[in-house]
C-alpha cells in the first residue's frame, strides 16, 4: 500500500519502454480505480531498444539513458503512476544482490496487491526471462517474516504477466482480457512518449483492436474496443464463478 | 436465463454423483448469489459408480437407477438446483444425435452465464472426457445463429472445469479457487445424499479444507474453510486487475 | 499431382470461409509458383458463420448455402485455386464413412506435396478438430497400399495447419511466416467476396500487417508488408540449414 | 488371470504387426517370468502395412489376411503369446461396440496385471490412437462392478504404451527401459516371422541396441545389449524408491 | 554407500523442514529396507519457513538456526537418517562454488542409489528450484571422471522429487506412490518434532490418506492407509513390466 | 560473414567433442554449400567426457585437454570448419562476463544466418543447459544496436538445436530432418577423430541410419541413407509451403 491509498500494485519492467507498450493498459485502468501503481525499470533499454536513438549522428550512452528517462517519466506521468530506475544495464541485464534487495524493498514499501512483469521464457529477449525470476524471488524474499527490513513482510500478491512481442513463441496463453477502452486515450498518449520506439506505436494499438475483438468473442461487452492481453500466474480466490 | 431470473449456470455431469463431490460448493454458491442453476445428468452412473448399491443382493439396474436418481435429486435440492437426467448409459457413455439436440436445447432454455463440466483428459475414466467433449460442442451448436430451435442462440459463456479424482493425472490446474466457506453445509449436506458412495464424503471434504489452505496461500482472506478448485478454460474479460 | 501441373496441394477447410482467412495467402502463393491448389469445403458454415446473412429478413437455410457457394467460389477464383463442396452440414459438422471416402478420393486424384488445415484443438470450434483429425486419417487412408481405390496411393505429403482465431487458445505455435507480400492483393480480393462476414477484412489484413512485422523480426527482408502464420506438423526433409 | 497361471498380461495391437516390433522384448519377458500374455490383434493392418504383399502379383485381400493372421500367429508362437484375431479392417481401423464388448470380454477373461497398447496421439497413424482409446475405455468397462458379464470385474492395471516409430513426434517420453536381453533372441524370431515388413528387422534390431545403451546410462547393468523402451501411463504403488 | 551398509540416499533439501513433510515416508521406508540415508539441508528456512519462531518475542536469528537446527536433528533421528546443515541462507538460497563442491562431496560419499529433491518449477518458491538445479549438476560434476576427489565418482543414481505444495501449480505429475503405511508412525513422529511449523501436521496427515486413497485406486493393496507421491525423472531400467 | 565468403554458420559446443556427434552432418553439409562455419568450444569435456584418456595410467589434466583439442582440430578440418577454444571448464560449465563477450565477439564477427547449439533442458547435462541460455543471450547482446564492439550488430540469425542423447527426456521434437547422406564419409571421419569417445562411433552411425529411414518416411527421397535431426527455435521466414 502506497500512503494514503487503499491499493496499490507494482510493474517489473525489464526495460524503460516495456510497461508502456505491454502493461500500459493495464496501468491506466489500475490508476483510475484508485490504486497507486509504481514501476521499477531495471534498465533503460539504453543498448538494446533505442535504435531509433542511435541512429543519431554523434549520439552517446549518457544521452541515450537521459533521454530514454524522460521519456519513460513522461509516459509513467500520462498513466498516472509513479517511476523508479535502478539503471542496472540491458542487452544483458543484470541483477546482483543490491539491486535485489532494492528491488524487495519497492515490493515491501508498496504493498501491492498485484505484481506485473514479463514472461518466463522469451526466446528473443532473455533480459525478459531475468525480469520475470527476478519478481518471482523478490516476491519471495519479501514475503519472509524473517527477512527484517525497513517496511513489513508483504501477503501473496497476484502476478500479472503481460503480453510479448511474439506471444506463442512465448508460452503466453492469456487468460486476463482487460478492457481498457475507458482508459485507451492515455496508454495511446504515453506510447506517444517514446520517440526512440515510434514504429511500435500503431503495432500497438493494432494489437489493443485485435485484443478487443477477441475480448467480444469471449463474451465481453460489444462495447469493448481496446484490450489488453494478460496472464494471471496464481489461481483467483473468491466466491465469483465468473 | 430461466424465467424469472436474473442469471444462471449449467452443469453438465457424466454421472449423477459427479457435480456434487467436484461442483457442489459451486453450485450452492451461485445459488446463493441469486443464480438458476440447472444440473444435466447424461447418465446415473449406474453401471460403474453405484458400488455401494450392487454389493446388495438382489440388485438389479432398475432399482439402482431409481435409487441413483432419488439421491441426485435430494442432493440437487440441497444445493438449491433443478435437475434433468438424460439416462444415456455410463461405462460407457453413449451420446447420440438426439441427445446431443437435448444439451443444446437445454443450454439454449438456460441461456448460462457459466457452464460447469469434467476436464477434457481423465485417464481413468472416459465418460469424463466425452461430457467435457460434448459441452464445448453443444456450446458451439448452441452459439449458431442459423441453428433455429425452439430457444434463441446464446452468447459466449464461460467454461469451468471442476477437480477431478486424481488432478496431477488430467492435466488440471486449479486457476480459481472458490471460497465455498459459507455454503459448506449445504455441500455437506448433497454429499450426504449419496448413499452409494459414501466412502467419498470424508475425502471431499478433507479436500475442500486442503484447497481451503491453499486458497488463504494465494493471498485469500484467513476466514476461509473450505474451498474448490476450477479450471476456467477461457480468458476472463473484465476490468479487474486481481 | 493435377493433370499437367508439376505439383499441387489440396486445402480442407471446415467452413467454406475458413481457407480464405486463414489460407488465403499460401494458396495465392502456392498458386503463383506453380502449384495446383484444389481447396476442399466440409460445409458452407451455413449455421454457425453466417450471422451477415442470417439477419437479412426471410433467409431461409437454400439461400444461404447458396450465397456461400458463390462467394466461396469467387475467392477461390481470386486465389487461383479449384474448389469442390462436400455439404456435410456444420455446428456440428459430421463426417461419416461416404464423406471420408470422398475425402481421401479427393486427396488421391490430388496427389499433394502439402495438405493445409485447421489445428487439432480450438476450444471455440469443434468443428475446426473434426477438419484436422479427418485431414490426419484421410491422409492415413490415402497412403494405404492395399486400399485399391481410382487413384493411386500418395506418398507423405507435409501438413500446415493455419492459424486460428485466437491462436494461443488453440496451442499454436507458429514455426512458418509465409511471406505473402507479392499475393495480397489477391487474398484481399478474395476476402472481400466474403460478404456473409465482411467485419473480418480489416481484421485479418491487420493480422498480415503483424505477422510481416514479426516475419521481419524473424530475419525476413524488410519489404515484407504481410504475412501468414502457418505451423507445419511434421519434420522437414532437406539439405538447408535455414 | 489365465486359468492355472498366476499373473496375465494383454496386449491391444491395432494392426497385426505392431505387438512384435514394439513390444516383443516385453511380452517374451513376461513369459519367462511367468506370465500368460494375450495378443488381442484389432485388424490384420492388410492394407496399409503389407505392402510386401500387395507388390506379389495377383495379391487379394483374402490372401493378405491369411498371410498377415499366419505370419502373427508364428510370432506369437515365437515369443510365448496366445493371440486372437478381431478382422476389424484397417487405414482406418473402426471398432464397433460389439467389437469393443469384445474386448472387453478379453480384459476381463485375462484378469491382466498390466495392459500394452500405443500411445495416445501418433500423427502419421490414427489407428493407433484408436487402440489406445479403446484400451483405455475397454479398461473403465471392464471394471464396473454393474457391468454383468461372464467374467468378473477386473482391479486396476497398469497401462504400459510401446514406442512408436517416430518416438519424439507423437510425445513419448520413455519411463521404463525394459532389459530385454535375456530374450531377445525370442524377439528377433518372432520379427524374422514378418515377411510382409522384414525392412523392419534390422531397424528394431538396432533400436534394441540404442535403447540398451540408454538403459546402461540410466543406471542399468553394463550387461544389458538389448532394450525395449515404454511409457507407464499410471503411478506405480509400492515400497520401492528405486 | 556409506560404510557398512548395503545401499544408500540422499535427500537434498532446500530448508531444514522440508525433508521431513515432503519425504519422511520415503526416508523412513528407505531405512526400513536398509538405506542408509543422508539429508543436506542447505539452509534452515529460517527467514521463510519459521513463522512459528518469529512470532516469539525477543527472537534473534541465531536462536531461530539453533531451534530449527535441532528439530530437523530431531526429525532425522525419528525418521533414522543421518543430518548435514550447510547454512547457506534462505529466501534467498545461494549455492556458491564452494557449498556446490560440498554437496558433490557428500553425493560421492554416499554412493547413493537414489537423490531425493524439489521440483523443477514452484512459482512460490525459487528456493525449491534452486535446489533441483543444484542437485542435478551436482549429479553430474559427481560423475566426472576427470574430477579427482577424495571419493570416487557415481554412477547415475535415479532423482525422486518430491511433492510440492501446490502440485499441479508446479508441474508435479506423481509417477510413484510409496507405501508408507508401515512407517507413518515414524513419519508423524519426525513433523512432531518441527515445532516452527506445526499447523502442518494435520495437513500432511491428511495429505497421506489422501495419496493412499489413490493409490488403491491405482491398483494398490486396500491395506494401504498412508501414501506419499513422488515422480521419478529418469526412466527406470529392469525387467519388471508393472 | 567470414570475409570472402557469402553465408557463415556458428556453432557453440559444450564440450569439445559434442559438435562431431550432434552436428558433424550439418557442418559438413553447410561448408559443402559454401557456409563458413566455425566451431566455438566452451570447454574441452576435460573432466566429465574423456574417461577414454583417464582410464589411460599417469594421465594428467594437462594432457587430457592437448588431447581433446587435437582432436577435436582435426575433426573440425575433417567437416571443413574454423575452430576456437575457450576453455571455460566442464562439469560444471561456468560463463563469466569476459567470456560471455568473447563469444558475442565471435558471433558478430561471423555475422552467421543460422546458429547450431544444445536443447534448452538436459536432465543428465546441465552444461549443455548453460550453452544454450548462453547462445541465446549473447545472440540478443550481438543485436543489440548500442553494443558498441569491435564488429557490427548481427541481424536474426536461425537457431538449430542439435539432438541430444536421450531426446525424449530432453522435450526435443525434430523439425527438421537434414539429409546428410552426401556429407556422411566426412562426418564418420570425423567422429573417428575422436579417439577419447570411440565408443559413440557405431551409435551415431546407426542413429545417423535411423533418421534417415525417418527423413524417407517423412517424404524424403528414397536415396537418403544418412540423416541428422535437428530441431529450429525460430519460425521459417520464407515463400515456400514445403
Amino acid at each position: 500500500m502506497i500512503a494514503g491509498q487503499a491499493r496499490s500494485a507494482l510493474v517489473l519492467s525489464a526495460h524503460s519502454g516495456d510497461f508502456v507498450w505491454r502493461a500500459g493498459g493495464a496501468i491506466a485502468l489500475a490508476v483510475e480505480k484508485g490504486y497507486a501503481v509504481k514501476v521499477v525499470c531495471l534498465s533503460f533499454g539504453e543498448r538494446g531498444e533505442s535504435q531509433g536513438l542511435w541512429k543519431q549522428p554523434g549520439m552517446d550512452m549518457g544521452t541515450v539513458k537521459k533521454v530514454r528517462r524522460e521519456e519513460a517519466e513522461a509516459a509513467a506521468q500520462a498513466l498516472g503512476a509513479e517511476i523508479a530506475f535502478l539503471d542496472l544495464g540491458d542487452y544483458p541485464l543484470e541483477v546482483g544482490p543490491e539491486a535485489f534487495a532494492t528491488i524487495v524493498d519497492h515490493i515491501r514499501e508498496t504493498q501491492p496487491e498485484v505484481l506485473l512483469t514479463h514472461v518466463s521464457n522469451d526466446p528473443y529477449n532473455r533480459d525478459h526471462n531475468l525480469a520475470h525470476e527476478t519478481l518471482l524471488r523478490a516476491r519471495m524474499v519479501a514475503q519472509a517474516q524473517g527477512n527484517k527490513t525497513a517496511h513489513p513482510p508483504i501477503g501473496a500478491p497476484q502476478v500479472l504477466m503481460f503480453e510479448p512481442h511474439q506471444s506463442e513463441m512465448c508460452g503466453f496463453v492469456p487468460n486476463l482480457l482487460l478492457d481498457i477502452t475507458s482508459v485507451f486515450d492515455r496508454k495511446r498518449k504515453a506510447m506517444e512518449c517514446m520517440s526512440a520506439q515510434s514504429h511500435l506505436i500503431e503495432y500497438y494499438s493494432d494489437l489493443a483492436v485485435r485484443r478487443a475483438v477477441q475480448a467480444v468473442r469471449n463474451g465481453g461487452a460489444r462495447s469493448i474496443t481496446h484490450a489488453e492481453a494478460h496472464q494471471r500466474l496464481f489461481p483467483i480466490v473468491g466466491e465469483e464463478l465468473l
